[in-house]
């Protein structure tokens, strides 16, 4: 399956991201799906605001941080940056840290540093370090896309004809595709998609794009889901995970315990989708949990939901534990939650 | 507690409704609360058209069709409508079909038009109705404010000093006195409040109520109450119920299922306010759910969440089984679900 010509239009890689006239454009995942534009960014510290003012989520980041770095190597082709590698050092810090829950990014940057370092050890030439950086980030984005295949691959299978399949927020690549395959088999399936306030990723990114590939879609409001379950209208709980923990713990969008204890209680499994667990994180414990601005929920696109002087809440994230997760699908196959430290723990290699 | 004054301004009887100028004037709730802001009905059909199109909800009905049957007295003592019994059938049942999950009003008119035959029996002189009217609804609203007050005394009791409480939608009076009664007895709550989506009455009604009494409030969206349990800020759940059926199932609005299977694996009390079971309910599969428009789902105030081409769903209300239910509040005290029928089944008075 060719990814990129096959995906919706919001997961094609140059809708997240690309270099177009000496700036990075992020593709506008607030205004989609009314307006399919993009934010421009001529500076590194443009993008990490774009980051931080969530112009793009979920896995969006992991790809405009790629992006930001052949970016910046072109500016130090251009003799607008310093040839050296503290300047993509400095660059990978001011995107990591605009998003700090996702470690991915972080994780993937600093590979990015790491082999760029023995380069730097005998100078490379200006002219070659935007030719250096391209193939390094080509063979990280195809390392991604052999993931996503193998993930989906596996997502595929745990995916049954008749299925009724929640979800939360915006599972990106490896659910996406896992659902695209189930089609090709044959396997009818309708995914029920809560909304997911307070930025509705749900409502504007989800149901639009499975709306696009034809898979039936039906919208509900956050707290929906056991409604459905309770019915037998949903049978599976499907998510991508922000991060695993060596233990098994999952973190993911608010919202997604709450249907992982109703998916638990109905005996219904709860699949995880996870590139890899975050070997620095051994238990959950050791997870930080962002909670951000309360304001941001008294909020719709823009209109209050209530009194301004209303004090909101907003954990961005929710940490379920390994218990109540079935199954997590890494590129190395299906897992238990309890079975990823083994899987992962011996050796680094992907 | 003197009631009318002391209860926030939504909750006010003359807010809900009252007669002005031979019109019966109803508070928006969808206006609420950046507008106090009344919808004048000139008769029994534009009062039944307001309540459908959600001018008032939950407990507002029942206020409104009290203050209906009193203008209806008026337009007959005016000699705008003819002095008969069948008069005030015709609105009873105007009314009650306006809003047909709310057994409470349709029954409560029922009782008027009870108090009111044997009067027609002997022919009540025109100019007496208004006034036989007023006296058979000044008794009624008493004895609901004595229920109120019955169930609130048990509720306070319910809540701990520290507690930290979350609920669903608008709850209204049993739940409103109870947090006050509890806050006069010097004890500190919190209250979560999830916006209620669709509508939004948590955001809209509960939360701004609640801030008016200086209660101290947490506006979260709907997903949000199991990562609150699990931090232990959340440590008891309280709701309204539409209807209690008599093997203890309750019915409530959406989103009320998630949250108490959240609190019963968290080990949470999930405590209900009802005036009473319903008798014709015996068991949780009597109970038609009301499944309305899934366009409603795909809305903000007006505001769209998503392509107009998505399917939504909108189940009205959730259906909790017992065995999720702590205790049910009720002016005969505090009963476990699995005894509400032995309290209510020997008799039928209040």
């Amino acid at each position: 399956m060719n990814l990129d010509t096959k995906l919706p239009w919001l997961l094609q890689k140059s809708n997240i991201a690309h270099i177009e006239a000496g700036a990075v454009l992020i593709g506008d995942r607030r205004r989609y799906p009314w307006e399919r534009t993009f934010v421009t960014c001529s500076s590194v510290e443009q993008v990490a605001q774009a980051i931080r003012g969530m112009v793009t989520q979920g896995g969006g980041p992991l790809q405009v941080g790629l992006t930001t770095m052949r970016f910046v190597a072109r500016r130090i082709e251009a003799g607008d940056e310093a040839n050296r590698l503290s300047t993509f050092i400095k660059a990978a810090e001011q995107l990591s840290s605009a998003r700090p829950t996702n470690t991915t990014m972080r994780r993937t940057l600093a590979t990015i540093v790491e082999h760029l370092r023995p380069y730097y050890a005998e100078a490379i030439p200006q002219t070659d370090i935007t030719g250096l950086m391209d193939s390094i980030v080509t063979d990280i984005e195809a390392g991604f896309d052999i993931d996503y295949q193998k993930m989906s691959d596996a997502g595929a299978q745990c995916i049954s004809d008749g299925d009724g399949i929640l979800t939360t927020c915006f599972a990106e690549h490896s659910f996406i595709l896992s659902l695209m395959k189930a089609k090709a088999a044959g396997k009818d399936v309708t995914v029920f998609v809560p909304e997911t306030r307070p930025y509705l990723q749900g409502a504007r990114l989800t149901a639009p794009s499975l709306e696009e590939l034809g898979i039936p879609v039906q919208l509900i409001t956050d707290g929906m889901g056991a409604h459905y379950m309770a019915e037998s209208a949903i049978t599976h709980y499907m998510t991508a995970a922000d991060v695993v923990a060596m233990d098994g713990t999952v973190v993911n969008k608010t919202g997604s315990l709450a249907n992982a204890i109703c998916a638990h209680y109905y005996q219904i499994p709860y699949t995880v989708f996870a590139m890899a667990p975050d070997p620095t994180i051994h238990i959950a414990s050791d997870i930080i949990m962002e909670e951000r601005d309360g304001k941001e929920v008294l909020h719709f696109n823009g209109k209050m939901t209530t009194l301004k002087t209303i004090k909101g809440r907003y954990p961005a994230f929710d940490c379920i534990e390994a218990s109540l997760v079935t199954s997590i699908v890494t590129p190395r196959g299906l897992a238990l939650p309890q079975e990823i430290r083994a899987l992962y723990q011996q050796d680094d290699k992907k």
